[in-house]
C-alpha cells in the first residue's frame, strides 16, 4: 500500500523539500501543503512545493493518507490538536522532528484517535524558510522512524517504502535511543557550534572584523550549523533536555581533561588524543556520509586545482 | 628586491603547496627543498614539489636567500639550529608555524646570526603529509606575519610580496596579538572539535557504528579538523597554551551559561543567542572566506539539483 495524497504541515526546509521530493520520486501521489505564514504559502506556492497549497490545514489534510508535521518541535502539538477532526480517520500520521520521545508524546495527545509513526529523516542544511528545500535533500540520508508499540505494520511498511522512495534509507528505533543518538551527533554538535561562535563575538581583544578574517583557520567550520533557524534549535534543546545534558557533561569532563593536558604541558595525552579521532572521519567518508574532497570540497580557493596536482 | 632562491625545510601540506606555488606564481625563482622523513624526500621528488629536493638541509639551504621552516611548531628550534652555519648570512629566515610567539623566540635563538621574520598563512585542510599540498592552497587566504621590532623593512617588503604573488593576502600585526587571534578562529575549533569526537567514540549507550551512521546531523562537521595532523595540533597547543587557555574558558562559561538556560527550559534565552550567530555566518561569506552554497557544496547527495530547485 502506498499514499496518494500526503499533506505537509509547515512549510520551510523539511516541509518543502518533501513536497518537491513527492513530485520528483512519486509522481502518482498528490501533495498538499500549508504553513501558518501566508507569506511562506504565498512563496510556497511560486516555488510550486505543492500540487496545492492551502489556505487552511483543515483543507490540506481532509483527503490526506498522510500527513507529515514539519514544524519546530515546540509547534508539534499546537499544530496538531485542531486537526484531530479534519484529518481522516484512517490517515497515518508522522512527523520530521528532531527529538523524537516529547514529539511522539505531544503529537500522540494531540491527536488521540490517530495512528501517529514519528520520523526524522537526518538531513538538513544551515538554511530554512520555503526557499530552502530542494528534492535530492533526503538522497544517501539516514531516516530514523520510531514506532509506538505495538505498531500496525502495514502503515510502518508503508511510511518506511515512502522515505526509501524519496531516496532516503530508513532505520527503526526506539524514541528514547533515537533521542540519545542524536543529541550527540547533532544536538551536541549544534549548542557547541553556537556557543563558539557566540564566544567568538563577545570578546575585547579580539575584533569581530578579526574573527570573520581569519575563520579559514577552523572557525568557518562551526558558523555553518550555527546558522540553523534558531525556533527550531531552541525546541530541540528545550525537547531533549535529558539526553543533551547528559552528552554535555560527558563533553565537557572530556574538554577539562584536555584542559588539563595543555595546562601541565602533556604532549604525550594530546598527541593520543587527536591521533585516534582521525579513524573516525576515515569510516564516515567510507560510509559515504561525507564529501571525500580536502575541506568539504569548498569552492573559495581553486579547488579543481587540487586534483591536479594531486598524485 | 624578489628572492631568486627559495630552500622550504618541511615538505607535508604547507612545505609543498609553497613549493608548487613557486613554481607556478614565480616561475624566475628555483627552490630546493627537504624533509627529515626519507620516504616524504622520495615522495617530494615524484611529486615535484620543489626543483630539487636534497638529501640534506644544508645542502637544500646553501644557497637561498628565503628560508621557510614548514615544520610542526615544537620542530622549529631543532630543524633551524643545526643550520645557524649554512644558511647564507644575508638569507632572511621564515616559517608558517600556527603559533608565533614561541615559534618567533625558538627560532631567534636557534640563528641568532639571522633576520626571522615569521609568518603564518591562515590555509590548510585536513590532510597532511608530501600528498596533501597543491599550488592554490593560499589563494585568497591571510597571510599574517608578525615582524620583530625593528626590522629590515625591504626585507619585510619582500616576504610580503612573495605571499602576495602565491595568492595571499599579507596581514602584519605582533605575535601576541596573532596568538590571541589565532587561539579563537582555529586553535579553540580544534581543540573543541578533537574533544567532541573523542566524546563521541567513548560511549557506551551509542555505538560508534551508529556516530558515523548518523553523523549528517552535525557531527561530521566537527570530525573534518578533527582528522588534522596530531603532531602539529599537539605542538600548536603547547606552544600558544596561554591564549588557547584563556579563550577555553570564556567558551567554557557560555557553554555553562547555555547549559544552565537548557537545564531551566529558558527558551528566551537560547533563541536569543541562536538568533545572533547567524549574522556572523553572513560576514563571513560576503567577505569571501567561506563557499556561499548550502553545506559548503558538499556534493555527497545531488548537489546540482539544489540550484535547480531553488528561485
Amino acid at each position: 500500500m502506498s499514499f496518494t495524497q500526503v499533506a505537509i504541515i509547515g512549510l520551510g526546509l523539511q516541509g518543502g523539500s518533501i513536497g518537491l521530493a513527492i513530485q520528483q520520486y512519486l509522481p502518482e501521489a498528490r501533495v498538499t501543503g500549508y504553513d501558518l505564514d501566508p507569506a511562506t504559502r504565498a512563496r510556497a506556492t511560486e516555488r510550486g512545493l505543492c500540487h496545492t497549497v492551502s489556505e487552511s490545514a483543515e483543507d490540506a489534510v481532509a483527503s490526506a493518507d498522510l500527513v507529515i508535521f514539519c514544524v519546530p518541535p515546540g509547534a508539534m502539538g499546537a499544530a496538531a490538536a485542531p486537526l484531530r477532526d479534519a484529518i481522516p480517520a484512517h490517515c497515518l500520521v508522522s512527523d520530521v522532528g528532531s527529538s523524537k520521545k516529547a514529539i511522539s508524546a505531544a503529537l500522540a495527545e494531540a491527536l488521540p484517535d490517530h495512528l501517529v509513526i514519528p520520523a526524522h529523516p537526518v538531513a538538513g542544511t544551515e538554511n530554512s524558510g520555503p526557499d530552502a528545500g530542494f528534492a535530492s535533500l533526503f538522497r544517501n540520508r539516514w531516516c530514523i522512524v520510531t514506532p509506538p508499540e505495538p505498531c500496525d505494520l502495514l502503515k510502518l511498511t508503508s511510511l518506511v517504502h515512502f522515505w526509501e522512495a524519496l531516496g532516503a534509507n530508513v532505520e527503526i528505533m526506539s524514541a528514547e535511543h533515537h533521542d540519545l543518538v542524536l543529541a550527540v551527533t547533532s544536538h551536541l554538535p549544534h549548542l557547541i557550534a553556537y556557543t563558539i561562535v557566540g564566544t567568538a563575538s563577545d570578546l575585547e581583544d579580539v575584533t569581530q572584523g578579526e574573527v570573520i578574517k581569519y575563520s579559514a583557520g577552523g572557525f568557518r567550520d562551526f558558523t555553518r550549523i550555527a546558522a540553523s533557524d534558531p525556533t527550531m534549535w531552541r525546541d530541540v534543546f528545550l525537547s531533549n533536555k535529558d539526553a543533551v545534558l547528559t552528552m554535555l557533561q560527558r563533553f565537557t569532563e572530556d574538554l577539562t581533561a584536555l584542559q588539563r593536558a595543555i595546562r601541565v604541558g602533556d604532549g604525550e595525552q594530546l598527541f593520543d588524543h587527536f591521533a585516534r579521532t582521525r579513524a573516525i572521519r576515515r569510516s564516515i567518508i567510507e560510509e559515504g556520509q561525507d564529501d571525500s574532497r580536502p575541506d568539504f570540497g569548498r569552492s573559495d580557493h581553486d579547488g579543481a586545482a587540487r586534483g591536479k596536482t594531486k598524485g
